[in-house]
């Protein structure tokens, strides 16, 4: 195995692209030497962007894609057709072991689908989750799952905190995270079928840190690190966590122009609210791993700045360097062999 | 029918009880004069407890219950066992059609299995949903259904959009309410097998204002009046808003305290930003009716105080006056009418 981490780049996805891509890319070379980063687009266009930095030239290498796939397109019509895509192509790199790693800062849909179709699942990963990190009072939690597929069943919420498991203390660097599954209630015998269903597998699982069912309530006080649910409920959760905060912040700020006494006051505490703010703002974690892949496929927020896609670079060299994949099946081999005995 | 309302109210449920409950049904008898209040509990505890007010005699009638059902009872069991318990008493008074209303801040599981078992549902409604209003931007929405009963099928769902819808008109006075379903995209082939399989059905009623599927994200921006999904989804959302809420209030809090300058601005800011919290504190619209029974049942948050209390006595006023119930027996039957013919 090679030291250096090679990360596949969608140079042409997102709001800000291709400029924000690639100067995130631009900064992560600068930063550190075992990274090399395979942009993938238009070449004419990145020839260009990239003539406006400095760095060192061998490790940004453009590979052509002619085609974008847009947000609005249906993703697997839009995965099977465009096969020159900058998602495709670079998806097709991680396939062929050519890069580690892919980020894409476009088509969530596109990313999904094309995590599973073309650089494939772990043998025995069931379903792969997408898995973004939350605000919380005491830091970060990992919500698993927010992927496409909805309508899970029992053994694939089991595999969810697994692998969450495994990400959480290895690329976030929390020891034994505590697991809990989303619920309507704390008790035991509380609960949908699905999770009435999979508490007690979760129950039985000696290599995770389960603590039971976490009502939705105590989930922004941090209260498990890793969140399982199926992708219905993560989804309504990481949108709903965006909605509240940013329709609250919208009324503090209306509110604190209402008066004469709350403008000057407004004016003193703007740059501690505008920070504490932003620390709780679930887009700004914006690289969410599909975990359970051949390779890491992480997608990054539609209006990633250079920083973060800087920082998912980072992320996919600790993947890489902690052999993420390796202790992912590890971890699910145990347990088939538990079973089988 | 008489003018009179007579609201069976559960003056031991709460944390503040007897007293906050007892003061509520005094100030809502001293303002109105179309009010008679049953109050259910330990009948000398409540003789003292009302010597404490000035109040028209004859409004306020105490009828014993010797127990008392606590929060932490397994709701079926408390139901069952204790009979003469305020909760159960106050509902068999619904029951009998001694009282149309019937309000607790007590154990929410008892009210709600108490609801179905004791007061009975109206007949052709196949599960009754609790429907709570929540903040919005742009006022209040109805969240139903966060009660107790999960896993539900889609025709469940649709009469919780047309009892939603009812609801929303005639007691809160929102003209044609607007009704959404939750859902991971607003697209109509998204969802899981539920929202797919009741998506259609919506579609087809001509008696609600369907506009499709809301994401979470656009909730607290009030995109919908009537916010439509099953309970477990209900329950996260409901609880979401609490817990996003208050982490993010304790943060600003605390960052307004961490320099002298925010320090200053804090003290000019405080009652502005209290009064902003306050108002999108979801557990300050806490009378969450449960909705197509045999007379309303309603259940206000556990910490209700007697303004709270008063104002679910009004909420049940106007129910009565609205012949809400007729208006749902006439919504759920016409639909009925429309599939045989």
């Amino acid at each position: 195995m090679s030291d250096i981490t090679k990360v596949a780049l969608d140079a042409m996805g997102g709001d800000h692209a291709p400029y924000e891509i690639v100067k995130g890319a631009v900064e992560a070379v600068n930063a550190t030497e075992d990274i090399q980063i395979l942009l993938t687009g238009k070449e004419e266009i990145l020839v260009e962007t990239l003539s406006k930095f400095k760095y060192p030239k061998e490790r940004i290498q453009i590979v052509n894609a002619s085609e974008v796939i847009e947000t609005a397109e249906p993703p697997v019509m839009a995965i099977r057709r465009k096969k020159d895509s900058s998602i495709s192509v670079a998806m097709n790199l991680v396939k062929r072991g050519e890069a580690d790693a892919f980020i894409s800062a476009g088509s969530s849909g596109a990313v999904l689908v094309g995590g599973q179709v073309l650089v494939g699942r772990i043998k025995g990963v069931e379903r792969p989750p997408l898995a973004p990190l939350i605000p919380t009072a005491k830091g970060v939690s990992l919500l698993i799952d927010c992927g496409a597929n909805v309508d899970a069943r029992s053994s694939h919420l089991v595999q969810f905190a697994k692998m969450g498991s495994v990400y959480m203390e290895h690329v976030i660097g929390k020891k034994n995270p505590t697991v809990g599954i989303v619920n309507i209630g704390a008790e035991e015998e509380k609960g949908n079928a699905l999770v009435k269903e999979t508490f007690p597998l979760l129950k039985a699982c000696k290599d995770i840190n389960f603590i039971g069912s976490i009502e939705a309530r105590d989930i922004p006080a941090g209260v498990a690190d890793v969140v399982v649910c199926e992708a219905f409920v993560g989804n309504v959760i990481l949108k709903l966590y965006e909605g509240v905060g940013s329709t609250l912040i919208k009324k503090i700020k209306s509110s604190l122009m209402a008066s004469f006494r709350s403008k000057i006051g407004a004016l003193l505490v703007k740059p501690t609210l505008k920070a504490t703010l932003k620390d709780f703002d679930a887009t700004e974690y914006g690289g969410a791993p599909l975990l359970g892949l051949n390779g890491l496929v992480v997608k990054t927020h539609g209006n990633a700045t250079a920083k973060e896609v800087y920082n998912s670079i980072l992320q996919c060299r600790t993947f890489k360097e902690q052999r993420i994949n390796e202790k992912i099946r590890d971890i699910l081999s145990a347990t088939e062999q538990e079973t089988k005995e």
